[in-house]
């Protein structure tokens, strides 16, 4: 069993991968066994997958709030992702760019729309994820990554028209069903999350704002935990048997 | 002639003003007198005003980007604003919410939609300054303000779709026509706008990326002078018919 | 068994604490039975003792790497202590200076001297650790901290005079013996402690340089544990027969 | 007319600059034109100066406290320097220590003694600027650099033991009489120097706390500023006969 850190296996479609990454995907063969690790989403396959491929960062805190909405086939048209990291999640390199001095007292935009590879990842998901019987309709993914100084945090915020009058009582409860028994989303109807309460956890927060039938979705995880490794950790978990919260915390430490 | 600081001019409709400040304009027989101060956009108004409603911080950075294409009529429906503020935008009141150890490390959303007194600008605004032929369209404005651990700087990220299509270099000549002598306009056709450019300065950096028909605005301002005090005093220069640059930078500090 | 987070017990003599402290200590009649809950030098005491005044972060993280010159009585003079805080050591009170605006981008001294109520809690202390033979000695402690923009972490550097020639390796040893078993010591013969190697950890780590019969000692501590509840819970688990590291960290989580 | 930013021409023997730097001085046969330019102090000899070796961050906020009372010869015995430095004064390297994720909430010593270069520029100035008649007591220079999280922003805490009495007024005029006419220098006889009151001017800040016949000095500059090429320009000025303000800020931009 092979829980895979990188992008290897996260896109299905090794042309789609090639566009994104610049190179061919180096194990072509096993893409169809590749299961999509995001562990709420997936859990099923990730109890049965013998290669399950860790989800980005970006996709993870973009994917956890939107999918009982694409799987109800709630939404209509384009989707508009913000995202707010933290500098850990462009890694360790030695890049000028990544200096304290560049980043501390500093904000802004960067790879914007197609440009970052995760949005290969996103629209792929909000492809397969979408309701079969509204598949005619594609949802175009429109994502704009941001740095801010922080050394860990990622908060998302998620812009979409909903195609279905909704009570604000049947958004929670859509959620709360979705995300039954599921130890690492906590559901704050009432606030806005933030990125230090999920600060070292695998959790992922998740907020609301429904305004008319404009629905924003808020969402924050920490980048190197249920972004990353701790994701991976889950999966571990999920795919052997093991408790599922085994070595990972639901509360943040900041 | 009175430059105000407050809000308490910027909203024309008094019965507006009260929903978004929760009470009545203290001078609503002035409001029809009253000009609103984004130098570039009513510069004419400005040089006659005797009352210069000084626009909020997020106003003025959203609006900037927006204006060309709006009075041109190219923007269809709604317009997704999200925007990352540094800390001073609170002011200095003593709230746990400010305090160092509330802020740092940390980032999120806050009164997202029409929760935020700002939209109430904004949205006036979008609808003033849209092509008249085209008034019978909405531009519903979806505002998202997200606190991120700066002292200074504001960064807005606008989404939104054209209704015509339109090449690159007519987007740039757009803008270039558009802010000509404008000294505190800088275009970045090649890069994302960064809030440490323009801290200190009374600089709007302004940024795009287009993909299809959706466009991303990417607007910076040092929040504390372009988005207050600074906008002030180049008002007071334009309406006394001093050099506009007097006492403001366009050089960021940091 | 009262574990006490306050100061009301750390200091023996009631006339020292009302000049530091401008009041009375509230329960004078059980000063004399009350343990100064460093644990790693009062073992024993803590042990058997019924009230544990658990000692401040400042006296902590500058006790820890001197003790052991001290009951050698290898120091000679004054003992310079300066320190480095972060700001959650002034606790969570709604004060302009600690607001993230006010703190973000700024360092510098404070209270210097006499001035801090700690200096009286260290001053004790070093008399008390001081080598009885070498007792008409006085070491006059000279403490200056400041605050640095951390939300946790505080950093000691400590300046004394050796008056025995020492070589390298008997420091090694003098440490190493005097912190056996001690599992939340840390040494560190090459290189220099940091904040954050200790956060949210109740660790010490300590370093150090000698030039000549000049010493210098480095400490850091996360102050929201090894200088507060942490030890405070240390304390409880030595105290009550339980395992000394009974729910806490000995690795810092940042 | 050379202003040199380089440490080439600082130190004025070249055996010592040898063994700070590894390596001879590049041009010796210049050394003994070179003027220490640390303004305030060798005026006279910066208005004639050909050679004009710009001082170091560490030394310039160190000595300036430091000289009216090495010149009256009323310091005894050792110096204890604690500096904290801002990043921006390791350079633009791209050193892994340097990145914002390292550096962020993070603090500690580094290169303490002897280690670090700028010590053997302080302790040849130290010496110099002793008063003659007391030439034969030696100050040996302890000095420890610690970063902190800030760009920019140098303060310096000096610990030594007067040999003398002194009434705090007598401080006050001894600093008042020694800087007179020097726009760049604030003394605070009240309050402790801040790193971001002096951030983006050319000034240095001066506190002070008296205890006994112990004294602390605390100082504060941009390391960028007057630590570097501020110091520069000022120089120019005074080697040139302009404003000695010309091009400098006195006021802090944070």
């Amino acid at each position: 069993v092979v829980i895979d850190l990188s992008a290897d296996f996260r896109i299905h479609n090794a042309l789609l991968f090639s566009k994104a990454y610049g190179s061919y995907p180096p194990c072509p063969e096993y893409l169809d066994q590749a299961v999509y690790g995001l562990t709420e989403v997936y859990r099923e396959q990730v109890k049965n997958g013998d290669i399950i491929a860790n989800p980005g960062c970006y996709p993870t805190a973009t994917l956890l709030p939107l999918a009982p909405f694409l799987e109800k086939g709630w939404i209509g048209g384009r989707i508009v992702v913000n995202a707010l990291s933290g500098i850990s999640g462009a890694g360790k390199k030695l890049k000028e760019n990544l200096l304290f001095c560049e980043r501390t007292e500093n904000t802004g935009a960067y790879a914007a729309g197609k440009t970052h590879r995760h949005v290969t990842e996103i629209q792929q998901e909000v492809d397969l994820l979408s309701a079969p019987e509204k598949a005619e309709q594609q949802h175009d993914v429109l994502f704009t990554p941001h740095l801010v100084p922080l050394k860990r945090g990622l908060a998302i915020t998620t812009t979409v028209e909903l195609n279905t009058d909704l009570e604000t009582s049947a958004l929670l409860s859509l959620f709360e069903e979705y995300y039954r028994d599921c130890p690492f989303i906590k559901l704050l109807p009432e606030s806005y999350p933030q990125s230090r309460s999920v600060w070292g956890s695998n959790r992922c927060d998740i907020g609301w704002h429904m305004e008319g039938n404009s629905l924003l979705l808020f969402s924050t995880i920490d980048n190197l935990v249920k972004g990353a490794s701790g994701q991976a950790v889950q999966n571990m978990n999920v795919r052997f048997g093991i408790d599922e919260q085994a070595g990972l915390a639901t509360e943040g430490a900041l």
